[in-house]
């Protein structure tokens, strides 16, 4: 099959226009390693160590304060936030950047229960991210007033959504199994029961195409540091529907996000659009990564992106299962119904994935006993699939995983 | 009176130890400029350029996903609150870096309110920083059970707390003004009434001695970009006491606040101690920063800054006052009841706030009619002082403040 992938999505046969042997080129990515664990913290782009450092020179260095106007960083929320937007779908004034993907959902959970004040259930399921779950249930904590996270199986989302559901607040891809759903239609069926949703598209975003506009989403976060490769800790977003910006009262009501923040008035009063998300003062080091990392994606089409991802997931699937029959797909079959990554589960993935790293093969282990591999095609092609199946298959057939120094380590992210 | 200054506060007349010509050559200062707005974003210290490139190459870059464990990016946030814990007299363990500081006032003000269910008011002064009042105004909304901000002056702040009062939320340095709270005798005074006390030092730490714990504080927050120098947008830290922060309920229950962050329990348990108020991932680019800028603090003794700092600011009052009768000094005139700042009132305080930075001279303006200037005793001398006096005088002598060109920008921060 090679490297060229050919795109299945694409009408009349095109070929795809994205040139990946171009984009790879453009990460550090160091010798020996085969890097599946974008999904997580993605790879430096070699373009942000020049962007800090400029960042930190010229502009921190020689302007000092008056960066904030002169360098604009006090418009970089904003004007960040409409390169994330060209990726999800999201119009222009529908999205600005800050905070954690956390603090993001709390500020959209928030607004979403104050929308829907006679409901009470917060609806998601159990493959949520469990600090998007967190969030949700320190805030109700707080509110007091009997609220309720709802969990359902991913599966049982559709039929639970009911008219107590004030907010429908699901994760995309699920970030265990890469599980994929609905957007469209599942804000379609909360819509019809009168709820609101909030998307978190921590792994969509880079990774397949979104339309959070088409799909009529209400809310909907996301971090920038898996496939948008920002950096570990960049700057995470929220975007607002156009239907609701104008009449959201933000619940993390700080200055940036007052209609006159340098008025300093002792009342607050929210900014106008989008602009009210915003709270604390912009992290302008971290944008400067996140900036140079986004370039990259001005000269690559999403939907080349997720063909080849189909593609690059179908042969690393193929590989491990004729190989290792021991580990168990729990990743949906059909490329269609995943995000970009791969799960199998493994009775001994834990040590399996430690022995996996020192041999330069990065996945990661989510508990208890799944090992995700994910697939970022921007600088990943089908040999890699190739040789990290036969790594892995060596390290299974040799019971490596029963290496003492396997047994021991504590996972992180 | 020279570059030389003898430290009134010291016992004995010992001269001070901390080398100034030393740590000033720490930061990178444009040629020609003076720089008295370090109290709203600090100066670069050289060594940050190399560390934020170092974390960069050799951490994100090299060890990739692996960095959170092998370069102790998820310890970071205690790490580094160790640091800021020994500016402000924090015992080990009570200090958390993240987030901005709007963020921390929400969590603090949520954790002092829910210790006090039976009260209703938050007591502030006129004097604190907005976006403190905002953000605790935005609390009590989605609370939605009848509290209040309460606002005074600041000089009836002490009469002011009642049996009523849940929180006294106050910034002990005034950001417009200067004028400096007594932290100690203002905590007794809301302990004795039985409220709970939030401080926010932006405008202390680094600026003169801080001792939280002596003080009896219970929640004090703040940010590392003015004094501390750490860079636009950099992280903020809250500080629990030691009586309080095993039994705080965060309202901001992110995952890495968690007991077991990597077991992805659905349920949250808040973690041991200060790390429950860690909230999402931490922003790993920025800390390399803020780490390089708080070393400069392991060869400073913050009684010489302060001295030095009160020296500064008379000499400039004295400078001003003695050629330009028509500023008005609108901080406190005793240096022990200002912070590190000294500020005038003059109606043509914002063109001739431009004249002065296009001139070289660096401070602020702040609404409706303040011309602020901040003493950083770092990178700041005498002759600063003479030569910022000297142009200001020029300016307003020869109402260079009516030139068109100062009178239509746009101020930021």
């Amino acid at each position: 099959m090679g490297d060229a992938c050919s795109s299945p999505q694409r009408s009349g046969g095109a070929r795809p226009t994205t040139d990946f042997t171009r984009t790879r080129a453009l990460f550090h990515l160091p010798e020996g390693v085969i890097y599946l664990d974008g999904n997580s913290l993605g790879p430096l782009p070699l373009a942000a160590r020049e962007r800090v450092a400029r960042l930190l020179r010229d502009e921190w260095g020689e302007m000092l304060i008056r960066g904030w106007n002169d360098a604009g960083w006090m418009d970089q929320p904003g004007r960040i936030g409409e390169r994330i937007g060209r990726l999800i779908g999201a119009p222009a004034g529908t999205v600005v950047m800050g905070d954690t993907l956390s603090i993001k959902v709390y500020q959209a959970v928030a607004a979403a229960l104050e929308m829907r004040p006679e409901r009470r259930v917060i609806l998601s399921d159990h493959g949520n991210f469990p600090s998007d779950l967190y969030m949700a249930d320190g805030l109700i904590r707080s509110l007091g007033r009997s609220h309720e996270v709802r969990l359902v199986a991913p599966e049982e989302v559709a039929d639970a959504i009911d008219r107590n559901v004030a907010v429908l607040m699901l994760t995309e891809v699920d970030y265990r199994t890469g599980r994929l759903h609905d957007m469209a239609r599942l804000t379609e069926a909360a819509h019809a029961a009168g709820a609101l949703t909030v998307w978190d598209l921590a792994h969509s975003v880079g990774a397949l195409p979104i339309d959070v506009r088409a799909a009529g989403a209400d809310f909907a976060v996301g971090c920038t540091y898996k496939f948008l490769n920002a950096g570990p800790g960049a700057p995470a977003f929220i975007y607002v529907s156009p239907d609701h910006i104008d009449h959201v009262r933000p619940a993390l009501s700080g200055w940036l996000g007052h209609d006159a923040p340098f008025a300093f008035d002792l009342d607050y009063r929210s900014g106008p659009g989008i602009e009210r998300m915003r709270v604390g003062t912009p992290p302008i080091i971290a944008f400067a990564a996140l900036d140079a990392a986004l370039d990259i994606w001005d000269e690559v089409e999403i939907d080349d992106v997720r063909a080849r991802s189909m593609e690059l997931g179908e042969r690393l699937i193929a590989e491990v299962e004729t190989r290792c029959p021991d580990l168990v797909l729990v990743s949906p079959r059909q490329a269609e119904e995943r995000g970009s990554q791969v799960s199998f589960r493994f009775e001994h993935a834990w040590p399996t994935m430690q022995a996996l790293i020192d041999r330069g093969v990065i996945g990661d282990f989510r508990a208890p006993d799944v090992m995700r591999f994910g697939i970022a095609p921007l600088y990943l092609d089908a040999a890699d699939m190739v040789r990290a199946a036969e790594i892995l298959t060596e390290i299974v057939a040799e019971r490596q995983w029963e290496l003492p120094q396997y047994q021991e380590r504590r996972a992180v992210t």
